[in-house]
């Protein structure tokens, strides 16, 4: 958030509205990774948590997909997320994952499909460094 | 960079160390992730290019897996490393990706590896919508 100073205390859910739900799906007028999006405005998200329109997160082969990033705390990427049936977890895996001070939902709390559809996690700018846990 | 503005006019490469090369291959007391690490280490990173070693970005039934990321550019996961073959042209495309300002190395000068084995991207702090650009 180093560019966006007034937003450093959000979260953010960044949704590629150009996901078409795997590669060999049609396009149409309206995709629906942007279908996702739109529905996930109509909910709208939880406090905190700033939903954004993003262009292609790269993982078209199991969209659609996801990011959740916050100050502070581990970027996740989630894939497989149907644009109907998941739209009302994915915001409450947003408001938990807000809740959390690094990102981490504790296993127990975690939505399932989260579980089961981690594409990729990145840390945030301060993490510990794990060669000085195990070589020490 | 937020928690560290020291470090902001570099990229970083985020290797992760306790990667197994899929998620069958049996443990030792050093992993496939690990000596990838120390090969780059020993190989030594580009100029402005800081090697960090990370615990498990979750691709990890598809590692060797690292992650490029530098002050306003975009974030790339990539996976499918091999510690031996893959070192440097790691290296090389850490190069190419702190050259540009935004992290969009051009396709033509892509390592072959990354052009076919990018697990996720996730934007920089600032970037355009993609919304507003097909609304209006």
């Amino acid at each position: 958030m180093q560019n966006d100073p007034q937003s450093s205390a959000e979260s953010e859910l960044l949704v590629c509205v150009k996901c078409r739900r795997g590669p060999e799906a049609p396009a149409d007028d309206r995709r629906p990774g942007r279908r996702l999006y739109d529905r996930l405005c109509a909910l709208g998200p939880p406090a905190g948590v700033r939903l954004r329109a993003v262009e292609c997160l790269q993982n078209c082969e199991a969209g659609c997909t996801v990011a959740l990033r916050g100050a502070g705390r581990w970027t996740y990427v989630y894939g497989q997320l149907d644009d109907e049936a998941h739209a009302e977890t994915l915001l409450d895996g947003a408001g938990r994952y807000h809740a959390t001070a690094d990102g981490l939902i504790p296993w127990r709390e975690r939505p399932e499909h989260f579980k089961r559809n981690c594409v990729a996690r990145v840390p945030p700018a301060t993490f510990p460094d794990p060669l000085q846990e195990t070589d020490q």
